[in-house]
């Protein structure tokens, strides 16, 4: 399993680093236009891989991704503090060109992960300049929200995150929203799940300030550290491991909908997206979803020029 | 972390191999009316320690499980070829009781997860004779049953296992049922998920069948091999593993419910079972879960004497 | 990674048991001359496979091996208490002459493990039969005693098993030995380990009771329990993952050494056996194994015929 | 389990990310001078954990960091491009005479990692300020150039760094050395090795280059990337995984020594440095041993006014 891996700033380096701690590559291919920092990061990264599995980790030129299973895109200007993530989408939009051309010409038959942002928008253009089938261009999309939807509810709730089923879909950015009248825990709608708690005199009833902290997380940590890095390497491996591994594992990574890239439930095996499922929404879901992909279509418009 | 299995058949065995495999104790201490037995076990399991975490583990008298945070319950006669599972009850009661008591005498403070069967009215007895809190005495009810149907409805539709919500609940024997109208799919109702499934002209549509299959296969299982282990160490590992890590994972163990124990959702955590949890059931699935409660009632009439 | 296991007893099944919650193969096919049993341990294991990574688990005919990375060869009589492991020899050879054929035939191009006893001799009679290249025929040897024999000097010496280098080698059986001479702890001969040593007043400095209870271990749970199942499945997973995953690893299988198989150290890779290694023997340890070879070499003589 | 982190700057916040991708602790409290950093990092690394184990990751105070079973220092000035880590010395020392003092008040009973470089000198101030057990008290030492260079000869022989016993003693700096006449492949003095050896002819043999490769590589990766987090990160990681799990590994942790602390092979169990371990030196290599001793002893000097 060869993972090459575009972008070696924080986001792209801490990646590489949970993959290796996931133990699940054979040889990684680090690329970045400053060729020095990518160097160091592999050696640096070479000495982690001393603690864990036997593998390749090298800094590379373009042509040295040829092979891959997985390419992964984390190149791009970072979001910084008081900026919308759609505020880059001008910026980043033309280098993600550059580079899917070149994964197009150097590794045709590679899964594509984007973690780029504004990812959605991103996610398209990688899939419109590659020409690559739907399926194998994939956007990390909504689903570290959904993760952290997960967890803020269980601990709410006093249960497993892995017992909660609950999605945050939509643009990952201001116009997400949490699928809440789909939302469930241990198979019991979220609502009737209460009937039975110990804690319900003593917890967040609320769930609309669980939604606003997930969706305000990114921006809070932005401007506590000035970038986010770990959370969303653990996402991009935890979708990894569902490819590699042929798991079928439901996520909302950005998909192909209605011609846009937007987070929403997809099964995610060896073929990259499998299929979306489709969630039941209620009607102010339902409006709140086509709001959010109006607002990735108007993004795109503004980009056009360039597809 | 002490865990003590009483009873080293092939189930206890078994279980004791799993939870080397998982790394999860520190000390396991092997406990059978057959000491050599389970001296030689302890011996074969000490050697493939060797491979994993260093433990201890050890054969034992009943003194030796003082200070057990988890005792497993295996020991019994073994469900023949022909035998129906409650036809165990009174065999096996009496040899529960006896265990229970000395349980209560060298480890009143453990918690107790019982697998002998007719699991359901032998985790009452354990309960009844050590006169523990409820919580602390949990029998693996459906858990193996529930795993494997959501395995096969995995493979069906082409999805995780760890994306499937679908509840065994009841009896585990002949009176089980799947509570089909609560059934999920990556949080999605298992009808509404077909309508974007590519192996929708292609897959076993008649539910049904798959819960046949399930329920039938622990009878096929003893037919052919005599015995059922290695499934059920299985279960009873991911068990063990949500309480110590207090995971509060959703599971159907065997818990007290109106009066009797039997295979109902519930949440494990450090505690045991923390709360059950109600899930909605159709008609059709309240009468037949209230006819299986019944079937283990009359069951444990037939016992009453020995509490 | 497809693995088939011929012989589905204790052994067969319990290595398949633990290969599952290793996780390391996509697909494993059981064969048994029993073939209701055989079914009946891959319906069981399938249960067990829930709880951990997806995989096809199935019973087959021999042409289901086809296409195997690995064969693993577990048929045969078991060694009866009382019985050397040599009184096997002729029983065994004439079973394990009709698996390699059937091996040669349906995956020519397979790895395989032997574990049949006895391990050296029936290994050799598989490499015979297939003609493949030796390194592609692996005895599982004393792999199992060399873990143990860390083990215990661990255990003695306060240091964790994979900080000791210490080999047993020879025939898996009355004469192997213990290379006590190039032991090692930490990178520090065995002797010189003491000095600092804090336990030196308080441990077993007869290091031959070490051994002798490591070679007589398998006797006594043969007479404790009827056989010895777990340990050797933990040794020949450990195995299987060094060739998977292309370790590298040192072990002492039964390699092809001077026309015998026989325990003794080497480099396991992705290619089976890469090379053994030349450890330093004293002349005592010299003799010994010298001894073992022939032992090995009269036991070949007697089934010459077959080969 | 409780880890606490003092300084949560690049090797600080990669420490925790490795520590959650190990899953091995239960509460991790980070502490900074700069508060805004160490929340925004415990909100990232919060993020991580909803795809790992559930655990507890909050920035602190330093009462936080009360009932600690472990407390990480990586605190301090990093070494810049062109400094030696011998010139942090004064500027480094009173800060973790600071951290130190404040670790003895709120955590009396911790154990103490210092990573803070120049670690020998640093890992002997926390020990003198905090007046500790030396056992409590572990620098990282040359665990990180130790398991550098298992994996380079590894990489030149053809084996698993497992399989490697070989170590660099001394002043984590540019005082260390090999210790090559202890070294050994799989049990067999490294020249031995060599023998049979299929690679022989293809490899480097001047191990020497293998031992500057390691020297220089924590410089080189500054140059390039103008610090090192993640082979440090994944090294302590591995200290505390021994430390937890009490699993008695020798590493080359600095450890107290003729009253400098200094990287020297040791056993690592839940109660630390349980002790160190005596390695053959041949006279060229104790010159320099004891060389690099007196290295460490000047700078101890220096900082003399400050204990």
């Amino acid at each position: 399993m060869k993972i090459s891996i575009i972008g070696t700033g924080r986001v792209g380096s801490s990646t590489a680093f949970a993959l290796i701690n996931a133990a699940v590559a054979d040889e990684i291919v680090l690329y970045d236009l400053n060729k020095e920092m990518a160097e160091g990061e592999a050696l640096d990264l070479l000495h982690a891989t001393t603690f864990h599995k036997r593998m390749i980790i090298r800094a590379g030129e373009y042509s040295d991704i040829e092979g891959s299973d997985i390419v992964l895109i984390t190149a791009g200007a970072a979001q910084k503090p008081g900026e919308t993530r759609l505020d880059l989408t001008i910026k980043n939009a033309k280098i993600i060109k550059g580079i899917s051309e070149n994964i197009k010409k150097y590794a045709p038959n590679t899964l594509i992960i984007n973690i780029t942002n504004p990812v959605d928008v991103m996610s398209y253009v990688v899939w419109k300049v590659t020409g690559f089938e739907s399926n194998r261009v994939i956007g990390t999309g909504t689903i570290l929200d959904t993760a952290r939807l997960r967890a803020l509810i269980g601990k709410n709730c006093g249960v497993s995150p892995m017992s909660v089923h609950a999605y945050i879909i939509g643009e990952h950015g201001d116009s997400e929203l949490a699928a809440w009248s789909s939302a469930m825990i241990g198979g019991v709608p979220i609502k009737g799940f209460c009937r039975n708690c110990p804690y319900k005199d003593n917890c967040n009833k609320d769930l609309s300030k669980i939604f606003d902290d997930v969706k305000n997380s990114a921006y809070t940590i932005i401007s506590k550290k000035g970038a986010t890095n770990y959370g969303i390497a653990s996402a991009t491996t935890a979708l990894v491991e569902s490819i590699i591994k042929n798991e079928g594992r439901v996520y909302t990574p950005s998909v192909l909908l209605d011609d846009v890239y937007i987070g929403y439930p997809a099964v995610i095996n060896k073929d990259g997206v499998e299929r979306t499922i489709d969630i039941t929404l209620n009607d102010e879901e339902t409006e709140k979803f086509e709001s959010s992909k109006s607002i990735i279509k108007e993004y795109l418009e503004s980009i056009k020029n360039l597809l």
